[in-house]
């Protein structure tokens, strides 16, 4: 008699549910249900282009739906029943957090909070602690702290503390009325558990990754360094947490309530909850020597390494059991992946089917033979200089140049910035023989994954299911449920690759090193102080490329 | 009773003449004839996209037909009669040099030549000789030749001796069989007047700006120099020219045959010929202290100095009496100005309208609130750093960023490169005190002038006439013709500007004066060997201009 677990998927503008068999990982039934609420569920401000928070209730909402729908489908498969789901597992964006009420639960939620920007969940894209971010960073580096050598040394504006940090400042009403603070991936598994309050689990992914929480300094940083960024994050410190669990344990069992919303049997294990990317990893089958590349408007790449894994600098996080449990989990990412291809669909041709139209032609073109090379920084670079400030380049337009040379230059140049990423990842001895890619763009575009493979020189390879965060996230809830012995029984049994891959061709594999070398001076020269490399020969470079590629 | 003069202005795809009261500089009667062969009047190979060629059939047969039309309409006018016409001026384009036949004339006019590319005149445009350019500048510097000095220092592919040389090397029946070379300045008066051979005229505006010609070293380049890039152009160098005339004398009389053809009476004085830009800036009334722009798909600058004026490094030619007689010449230029903003238009847009609809949303930003800042070097830089293998770049983008951001990014940066122009040529002690705008762009975009007037922070003055280039030939064949003592009374009669001109903005000045320095920083990394300036904080200077303008 099959098993089967359910994933809950919480991404930027919409929740998903999964019902896997855990025996086999046969994706059974699945649903989506978008954020009611603002612009594709993210309430804007006019007066602030860095503002973006959700409505609590949303996620719940949202997360009734599509699991209520889910289920009435895999009613439909012969082999499915509900009363043989074993787990729950939850991903969610991150860091995403929300000012949490004296009894624990969301403060947005609240009567007379509703309207209050500020009490919201304040959504991983949110940059207006960017000041703040600056602040904390320099304030580490100043008291001598070793709290960013976890997260590239750099602390970000989509971070935890930069947020509450920032909320203190411009909305002290709520700074006061906040009991406590929770991350999304934390709240949601409480709200399924009945868990609100002290015994509210907290995951290590987002505490790892985003708060700057490690056990060789004890947990979260010291009140010494808080009370120094502000009096009230001291005193905010007591009211959060000292323990966090990994995601392959229960944050809880559903409650009678939840379960009835839902249409399931109360009492089933939900898992402790964890990022939607390192779910993913999960869900596409990460292992050691393997990167995943979680590919959407922004790019997550995941590995896991042992327990000898040294800090990496401008890597956004290393942090034991934040993937699997009992490795060290690493995080990297790019901050403009399908985003920069949508601006350039948008701007450069603006019609509803640019995409394909630019991709068929851009497909016509030769390593090269564009004559273009771009940076890929219009939201900011987030691996691995770590800085938001940076901004979009493009070299060697000519008046023969064409929309499709530019969207192709795009996608090299994403390629081109997770070359960076993977060689300095590989430059402090973690090893990758594999990329498995994941995601809309990997499903959708062969293009970009042989620019890809030809740019990285290594196989790409494809998961096998398409909704991977949600996947992985069923696993969790298989082995918090007892399905599994542990993750790496989950990923033999629940995950697999498409048999299509992208292999590199030598010869771009040739044309792509020059132009490799070429990015790296732009990245250099632009985003990084102290270096200056002669940049006078580039240009002739490009076209002596262009016109070997052209023959 | 009034006199008139006739000025033929042939550009690039069409012949246009315009018929002109000396007294007034009233302009009587225009009409355009378009060559009729090739794509706008252009030979094109499929083979070679630097290959551009004219048929010199074309040039008669088009100046034929608009001389025609416009003396037609002038018959309209009570106050002119043919037989009033005191003079004729011819400009061209160049350096557009074809071969010519025993007889002087045209080869490419005579049987068996028809076909034959080569035997065509070697259009402005084609850079199909850029390696013999190279030779030529490399080959001036190892003998210790001071050829170039009046040019800049760096020979070009759009010039004289290296389409000579290219044309020796891939068709070398056509050097065999051609007796001369001639401007197409010099053999259009030549048709007119009669004096193909020998007795043809050579204007001193081609000869010095793009010949290598100089009082100096005695004319043409020596023939040991000659022979050292290819014995056939020093055995071509005898039966070219040893002495040049300046565009106030006269090349001949209009003969019968051809006063019957544009139905004159024969005998007027057809003047020496020039080029487009040099008599364009004389019929914008350029004087010393001025610095006239003729703004088109590419943009000329033409001033006017004394006997002292030094040569300029980068700056494409000075050379005396090629503008006004008695004066010295300097003429600078940029590759691409309304063709980068046609390339804008229709990569970035794509509609019929889009320039329109690009001027107007980009009308509405105000300096730096695009947050971009570009190079606009898309067809090379021509002045100050005279080398054809440089390319586009823009920088500053980010996922906000707009077709119309990027549209006045490009118009900015063509301003900043008259800027360095400017730059160059006051930092040789030829001060520049007025600037004055002609060309289509010029009457058609307010927003381009007014940019141009704050990013060069000096009023811009448009010029009355709409064809200043057929208005100062027409002003050279009245001075030939003797209705006017020099070209300095022609002008006072002739010219005049338009009531309105753009002012500069002062605070505008000041963010495009921090714009400028950014700029510099990009044009010397890319465009100059041995600078290396620091650009590393080059995005985050853009991001604060930006921040500042958005308020």
């Amino acid at each position: 008699m099959s098993q089967f677990a359910i994933g809950l998927d919480f991404g930027t503008s919409s929740a998903r549910c999964l019902v896997v068999d855990v025996g086999t990982g046969r994706e059974v039934a699945t649903a989506v249900a978008a954020y009611p609420s603002g612009q594709e569920g993210v309430l804007l401000s006019d007066s602030d282009v860095h503002l973006a928070r959700q409505r609590p209730a949303d996620h719940f909402d949202s997360l009734v739906a599509c699991t209520r729908e889910a289920l009435a489908q895999a009613d439909a498969d012969p082999e499915f029943s509900r009363d043989r789901i074993v787990g729950i597992g939850v991903d969610t964006t991150g860091s995403s957090p929300m000012p949490l009420a004296e009894d624990g639960s969301p403060l947005g939620m609240k009567p007379g909070w509703d309207e209050n920007l500020a009490a919201q969940c304040w959504l991983w894209k949110d940059h207006t602690g960017a000041a703040e971010a600056e602040e904390i960073t320099a304030k580490a580096a100043e008291m001598g702290r070793p709290f960013l050598d976890k997260c590239g040394g750099t602390y970000s504006s989509e971070w935890f503390w930069s947020k509450i940090l920032k909320c203190a400042r411009v909305a002290p009403e709520v700074m006061e009325a906040a009991h406590s603070w929770g991350e999304m991936q934390d709240v949601i598994p409480a709200w399924l558990t009945g868990t609100f309050g002290p015994e509210m689990k907290r995951g290590i992914c987002a505490a790892g990754h985003k708060a700057m929480y490690h056990q060789d300094w004890g947990g979260l940083p010291d009140r010494e360094f808080l009370a120094a960024l502000d009096p009230r994050l001291a005193e905010l410190r007591d009211r959060l947490y000292s323990a966090t669990e990994t995601a392959d344990r229960p944050a809880g069992r559903l409650t009678p309530e939840r379960a009835d919303q839902l249409g399931l049997p109360a009492g089933i294990v939900v898992a402790v909850g964890a990022f939607d990317a390192h779910m993913g990893a999960v869900g596409a089958g990460v292992q050691p020597g393997t990167i995943v590349k979680i590919m959407g408007t922004s790019t997550c790449e995941i590995m896991v390494g042992g327990a000898e894994t040294p800090d990496i600098p401008g890597v956004c996080g290393v942090v034991p059991g934040s993937v699997i449990p009992g490795m060290i989990g690493i995080e990297a990412g790019q901050s403009a992946v399908g985003d920069l291809f949508g601006w350039a669909a948008r701007e450069l041709d603006g019609r509803p089917d640019a995409h394909i139209r630019l991709q068929e032609e851009a497909a016509r073109l030769a390593p090269g033979e564009s004559g273009l090379l771009a940076l890929d920084w219009n939201n900011g670079n987030r691996t691995i200089l770590v800085d938001t400030r940076l901004t979009g380049l493009l070299v060697g337009q000519t008046l023969q140049t064409t929309a499709a040379d530019i969207y192709r230059a795009m996608i090299e140049a994403t390629a081109f910035g997770s070359r960076v990423i993977i060689e300095q990842i590989e430059a402090h001895g973690v090893k990758i023989e594999q990329v498995v890619a994941c995601g809309g763009i990997a499903e959708k575009s062969d293009l970009t994954m042989q620019i890809y493979a030809d740019i990285l020189n290594r196989p790409i390879r494809l998961s096998r299911s398409g909704q991977t965060c949600a996947l992985g996230a069923a696993m969790f809830g298989a082995v918090a449920g007892g399905a599994h012995p542990g993750i790496a029984a989950a990923t033999q049994a629940m995950t697999g690759f498409k048999d299509r891959q992208a292999t590199p061709d030598p010869a771009a594999v040739a044309v792509y090193d020059r132009l490799y070398r070429l990015y790296r001076d732009l990245h250099d020269a632009f985003g990084r102080t102290g270096r200056t490399p002669d940049l006078s020969g580039l240009m002739k470079q490009l076209l002596a490329i262009q016109k070997e590629a052209s023959r």
